[in-house]
């Protein structure tokens, strides 16, 4: 039998199940979990913010495990065969379809209205599609990459699904050598922008958030200075910001954060002909009003929103932090690791914003 | 002596004052205007709503005339000779330096905080620096296009600043062949905006505006589709562009309006992954409420503010307005020319939209 | 029975066979074909210049035709039922196989290796996989469009694969408004370019190629300017460009011959810091010497090598067509139409260049 | 007096001269020279390389040192008052006109034909107009950076004119996280492109180059392999890069050699779809034999050439070199200081590539 963790509904507490083994249809990898994170995705789910999802669920959706059984021969997108024992992650979004508009002519592909990801929107009633378990069913077809020597599990379930996020958002913000950047947001997301940043050329890196413990985290992995919530105001958060940046406005500001009115103060912390990334608005918070003649036209300010990652995210994220994770000292993000029965206190913890994070260790 | 119309102060009426003939310093050049544009800046101007202008102005941002004299070798930017009795016209936007950070490292040259423009930054107690005049007097180092022979002087003007400003803002929209575009506004740059998609390759252009007049001009240099917002609400008319696009929304929107409401629609009316380009907020207008979660993020939106345009723009329409103004015919968009005496009225009638294009003709 | 033209083997002439009607998979459609088009990469097909071809083969990638039958429900990538009936055609190229490297990190799906190209991959032996047939198999999953109602097939087949290839050219090119644009080639991409070029901005178009009667279709398509190759040798070509753009060369250029040698008239036809798309180089036909100091290095040229065509360049090409075809008067292109068992005479006229586009109409 | 080493003409043996101290006219400064530096450049104006050199010259363009005097009050271009005794740096490239086609329509200021170089194409008849003397003359709008404090002029000079080069290269090769990047070449060019492709985001750099010291060289600034050209030929060259790139080749290609063949072998050891920029051929060294087909098209390669660099890339490479010069140990490139008496002994060393990096200290 499987021990999993499962969602029964929003608000109610999560409790671990037992699931029979799984047969594996051909092109299926079983996965014996190693770790599994817990992101404020999972706090949504918990609270029912997001709309759609199937539940009961097994949350988890990056993850990281040895390879139990495989159907057949399964290879990467390398043309790599996969082999029993080895250890893997998974692109946690399935089924982009390659065949619709938003696929075929947009190249939209955050935007395929198929896609399923695991963890999320997939019910504990279709199988073990979620890693809070201790082990996951790989569908035929899911993208998996095998870990590179020098990249341990710990270490890449610290980085967690920020990264792909994060890599993806710094793409959207094309970074050029000696750009100065700032970063709203000091979670997952803000932490590895932070990194990522510095990686993509800035020499100048500033985080806006709380609590202090992040943003000492933030000094920690490079960060050049760190603005803290807390303690200033809006107002004198975009001046912080300015006379940081020769009184000018950061070159770049990526928005990590969730809250609306973030986005206004991002649009006024940037430079005039600046770009601002709008990355951390994944649920309805509400509104925010903004002054388009000030904050968007006479700054000549471009405005990116980032939704999703896909498979090129996280298989550059796999890259990157395979490269300069022990630099950059990921595993001090991990503030705790849960047992299955943990759960809950998990999904307390990081909502309550007690640790950087959490992992779940079935 | 020379005529010009000269706005004293703001609300106050303009009034028709002589000066002297100018004398050129080396490089300067006079020209005896045959046209000078009225735009919803010259009413913003007028309502005493653009800061920093040194009352009394001379407006009229976009001319064009003969040259009457010329002091000492003047050539346009390839280098050819000016002559007298050259039919040009001029950008009027003057001082970019050129050697400030936003001009060297930004390379956003119309964030230069040097610029001057014509008919708006100048007094008229610093000479004929507006074109609703007789004559104009160019500054050497005033870049000058000659048109070429195919282009009358009033195809030219009837184009006006609203050529150039949507010449800027179909470059920060990168239209694809075979894109939607929908436009919202249907003044100058609106109509211009419609002119330009079709140029840059959208196979459909909706324009959101009104009055019908307007409209009908649209439907007249070739839109496809035309919302009439007298008719329609805001949330009618994000669904009719909708509707007209397999319910995706318009690939690219260009908002050309002034309205800030304008801006939440035009997010909305934009498809996933959609380009979004705020050109019309030229004044302060108030604010807008926007969703960051919905309207940017979820929806991967990105969104362009455009302030001003360049040497490059300008000199981009003046070849695009030759090649393809009699197709468009862009004639159709002087409503009335007026004197230098009429300047009140052409303000006025601006103002009430019962133009769309009125020409001052010294 | 099914009657289709069969290449056999590389040099030997065409036979036309008899198939028996094919049952079809679940998903798959069976086309009767209206047109199917006969291009150069046929008569490099017939001399045996592609390498991996599974002679016999059925030639014709690019066709349209009515949906005679249909297994299941079969949509368009927009979500809309196929029908019995609707005139529709398909992108030939397929198993594009959206989980490779290429496909997924590059983001190159012309470049994905498990491509297959109708009328040209596929052996006759596996179907009726071409064009030059009375019927056209589409197995599951090839894409399909259908024609709007204001697009002739006629109109259609006359752009053929010169216009996805033109498409993906131009989309490389990036031109803007107001450029000036030079084509090498007069064949139907170097055709298809010139109108596209006119189409995405580009205020003066040269077409440069043979023979005269090629070049009087470009002019009759709206290229300002044509330089014939057998009147003028090779530097006298450059300079004919250099003079018709202020002596700087033509800001973008785009090679559409198969001829080596045109890379390097190509490079040198182009301004500095302009853009040069290499499209026509689809077969091996030998080297070419360049200095890379002049013609890349000191010129901070751009040169772009675009390879095929994919789903997105298909469906734009048919929004342009249906939308402007009949201005450029596309059926134009068609020089004759032939029948099945006329096939080696369609050859040989489209090698002697005695044809701009030669259609079969089984 | 002032001392200068004068380059009379080519191959003649420099000679130490006097020169007066020059009266400055309004806006000029008199910087006295710390460090300038030898590079490849002036190799190639000992040989006679370069066209319009008006001998005689004093070599040196890229210099670091004290202001001496000024006149008035000179501005860096942030708007900052320069001081007596401030630790400067200036932009060689001077006289930049802001005001002809390539300036303002094309913004390929690098083309620009009335740019003048310290230290090239300024005469010693001229004034103090290169560094390798004991002042330096800065003409009125010459463009001054502030040596930051953390940057020692050893440092910056060590980075010297390299890295703005280079700098441009990577703003060409654009590179994403978890590229990998080639760099051809282990010179002054190379060395500061490895560098920095490592800070735009590489997570793989590969240096082909000689001899053996410059390799160790590329390995002590993070390249993780590096290709002995003395050991390898081309085709061995081009496998090896590809067995290190999971046999795709490199995604970025930086050509940094000033060899003609070096192009076509950068071509073949980039991946298909990659970028391939063409940065160092700086001067007429003959011809190279391409294949269009294979090495352009089919590759769907791009290439760039990559000319000079303008005072956003020499900004920038301020910035990079005060943010992570220590820690890439920049001083080391520096093998050997030499006088002004010893600038023909530091003209052979840099010829015979018996150093990395030659500096004159006056």
């Amino acid at each position: 039998m499987v021990k999993a963790a499962v969602m029964g509904a929003p608000q109610k507490p999560l409790k671990v199940q037992e699931f029979p083994q799984p047969e594996l249809e051909p092109g299926a990898i079983l996965v014996e979990t190693i770790y599994s994170e817990v992101c404020g995705t999972d706090v949504h789910l918990h609270h029912g913010q997001l709309a759609g999802v199937p539940y009961p669920i097994i949350p988890g959706h990056v993850s990281v495990g040895h390879i139990a059984r495989l159907a057949g021969e399964v290879t990467d997108v390398e043309g790599n065969a996969l082999h029993e024992g080895d250890v893997v992650t998974f692109l946690d979004v399935h089924e982009t379809c390659g065949r619709c508009w938003f696929c075929l002519v947009a190249k939209a592909t955050t935007r395929c209205p198929s896609r399923r990801v695991y963890g999320i929107t997939y019910s504990a009633d279709e199988g073990l599609l979620g890693g809070w378990s201790q082990a996951i069913y790989l569908k035929p077809g899911v993208k998996v990459i095998r870990l590179p020597e020098e990249l341990t599990p710990e270490r890449f379930i610290a980085a967690g699904c920020g990264l792909p996020t994060a890599i993806h958002a710094l793409e959207r913000a094309q970074v050029q050598l000696g750009d100065s950047v700032a970063v709203q947001g000091s979670g997952p997301v803000g932490l590895n922008a932070a990194i990522l940043a510095q990686l993509s050329g800035a020499t100048q890196v500033i985080v806006v958030g709380a609590p202090q413990a992040r943003l000492e985290m933030a000094l920690a992995v490079g960060a050049d200075h760190v603005v803290d919530i807390e303690q200033y105001g809006p107002e004198e958060r975009v001046t912080l910001v300015q006379e940081l940046t020769s009184r000018r406005g950061a070159d770049i500001t990526i928005e990590a954060t969730g809250n609306p009115v973030a986005v206004l103060e991002g649009m006024q912390m940037t430079r005039d002909n600046g770009r601002f990334v709008v990355v951390g608005q994944y649920t309805d918070a509400g509104t925010v009003e903004v002054n388009p003649h000030w904050d968007i036209n006479r700054k000549h300010l471009e405005i990116r929103g980032c939704w999703g990652s896909d498979f090129s995210h996280f298989y550059r994220g796999v890259k990157v932090v395979a490269k300069h994770g022990e630099r950059f000292g990921y595993e001090r993000f991990i503030s705790r690791k849960y047992s299955l029965e943990e759960a809950n206190q998990a999904l307390a913890d990081v909502e309550e914003l007690k640790v950087v994070k959490a992992v779940i260790e079935p």
